[in-house]
């Protein structure tokens, strides 16, 4: 007995020693900012630059969006020893310039490959050449790599394999590389992706700009509420805020666009889903409703919350869902979101959702309190998201 | 009994259609001229240009040597969907024009790759993207391919799956592009890789331009005779006749260098072992007695006779070794290698090799013919091989 508290000592103390050497990647969702919904393979190193300028000047580095990624369309090919390189028309300076010039103003930089011979888009990706990549990203000083899974076969175990292939290679590579694993959920990521070596998986197929989109991939990720936590995170896709149907140089890749309460309720319920927050639209050119959804600090509060919790759903009927996210220090955030097409004026019966007594709601967007003693009455419009956080009275 | 009958006869018309309908590939031995010898990496499109041009004109053309071949070095890398390209320096028209260039002058192209991620020279290689690659080849109308083992792993089942993945790739690519495997003979490859679907295996290590090469490749490939035969032959390497010690842009691949004789006796002997006849001497500035050596007609006849058999090594002492070669139509050629470095006298009892009776021999160097019953006698010189056919005389 006394041999087996001692193993069972020594064991804890092995446990406890390589999670204080192993540092958490993405201890909170990761921010940014990504190149493909509004570029689609239209991209250059002037974009990216112009990008990284003014998430420095908008304010949304300083909200927290501190990723650039570059999505797919980047890559020239191979050298002669089998190095990526990118494209020489698109990035004349190449890609360690470009990361020097991100670093400059206090942002990261993302990349992207893919676990086959070709990407989505068709162009060169990592499959065989996962060592040499993940070197060569760090060399380039990349902080960050979203990796696809298009031309790769279907099956679970081969996923597995490749994702771990290259999460090992990233691990090896000398830098610190948050990895998202880009399988669009087909394989339930959730269930293996963690111990593969992801930080976050995707969980459904790509989002489009429009409401439709938005609601079917939130359905499919609500209810993989317990696989988040810090430094493994359910990835629903990026946030679609002020494309307004602008497909940009992109080409098709958009929808018809959302309207603004819509664009609120995907930060609302991303926040709420601890989800990344990946804005895509062109933050070059942003008009004051756009900044006030992406901008607003109590909501990215909300989604960056220490304790790293995703919210859970709590409340769903026909056209009333209420979300309930645990903070830091006993504090909570709850959502409710109109799913119809009508406005509706509901009650939430906020003691059966466990908050008995008096307790002050904030609006976090209207930035307005009130004090309630167990039920909640009020007006959603159509596909508006309340958010509110939620203290108890003494 | 009948229907057994009937399925013998079925199987054996199937069998014979599908002989019919494959054509051979290197019905007789290859003959043509490299560049890795005398120029090692240091290629261009002008200099294979030159060669053509040297070839056509200097009678090496009219004389049976056909391939021109590109060794390594000539890589630039993927482009962006991963096909493979020159190097835009080396080869700025690219590859399909000089192939152009050289059906233009009545030669053929053959280029170079490795079953690995990276070559011997440490270039792109044909690892994982085979089937792309075989297109590629048979898109510029290359017509050969040696297809090198640097960077693989050293086991006999990974190499003969590599070689039949290349292999059948360029099966599938639509056009008729000679094989050459080339792992050195280190996993016996006579015995596998004529059903991996090589044309020709290279048996030994590298030569290079000095005797003991030559002889120690030559002591190695004289035991592989039965392998050899039409469509598929023992490749003991290269023709280093003519290079003189002069190692050319290759640096130091090359050895010191060998007397005329030498040379001589190589191309003897690489006739007698129905070997691939490759030059690498610089063909724009050949001696006479080069010229002599690698345009000898009758020699060439030799190698290039249709029977396709391999000679064997029938009398092997101290210092002479006589060796056989069944030709077409009951005839044969006979030579004569004195292996020590001085001039022997010496006596060969033909009738002991199987030539009883009067036979005429042609001394196919000299051009001398005598009558001999039984027995020759004759002086040879230090690493001289006399080279004689032999015709029964009624």
């Amino acid at each position: 007995m006394l041999k087996k508290l001692i193993l069972i000592g020594c064991l804890t103390h092995i446990l406890l020693e390589a999670n204080a050497q192993e540092k958490i990647l993405a201890p909170t969702p990761p921010m940014g900012w990504m190149t493909w919904n509004y570029f689609g393979v239209n991209i250059n190193e002037q974009i990216i630059r112009e990008m990284a300028d003014a998430i420095n000047h908008s304010g949304m580095m300083k909200a927290g969006y501190q990723y650039i990624m570059i999505d797919d369309g980047w890559q020239g090919g191979r050298d002669n020893k089998n190095n990526l390189i990118p494209d020489p028309q698109k990035f004349p300076s190449g890609i360690k310039a470009l990361a020097d010039y991100v670093h400059s103003k206090g942002l990261k930089l993302g990349i992207y490959s893919d676990a086959a011979p070709l990407t989505c888009a068709g162009y060169t990706a990592s499959l065989h050449f996962e060592g040499q990549d993940a070197k060569t990203f760090a060399e380039w000083q990349i902080d960050y790599l979203k990796y696809d899974y298009c031309n790769a076969p279907a099956d679970s175990l081969t996923a597995k394999i490749r994702y771990k292939t290259m999460a090992d290679a990233l691990r090896q590579s000398g830098r610190e590389i948050v990895f998202g694993i880009c399988e669009w959920g087909e394989r339930q990521p959730w269930r293996w992706a963690r111990n593969a070596g992801g930080q976050l998986w995707r969980t459904t197929f790509d989002v489009r700009d429009n409401w439709k989109s938005i609601i079917a991939i939130a359905d499919m990720n609500f209810m993989l509420s317990h696989y988040a936590g810090p430094g493994h995170w359910n990835d629903p896709d990026m946030l679609v805020v002020g494309l307004y149907g602008n497909k940009g140089p992109s080409g098709d890749l958009g929808g018809t666009g959302c309207t603004d309460t819509e664009y609120q309720s995907q930060m609302s319920l991303w926040s709420m889903m601890a989800a990344p927050l990946i804005a895509t639209n062109d933050v070059r050119n942003m008009n004051e409703e756009t900044k006030k959804i992406l901008l607003n600090d109590e909501v990215i509060a909300i989604n960056q919350d220490a304790l790293g919790k995703q919210a859970e759903l709590k409340i769903k009927n026909e056209t009333i869902y209420v979300l309930v996210k645990p903070l830091l220090q006993g504090s909570y955030a709850v959502a409710i979101l109109n799913r119809s097409q009508i406005l509706q004026n509901t009650t939430i019966d906020f003691a059966a959702l466990g908050f008995a007594g008096k307790i002050e709601l904030r609006d976090v967007w209207t930035k307005q309190q009130q004090k309630i003693n167990g039920k909640w009455s009020g007006s959603i419009r159509p596909h508006e998201t309340k958010l509110f956080t939620v203290k108890l009275v003494r």
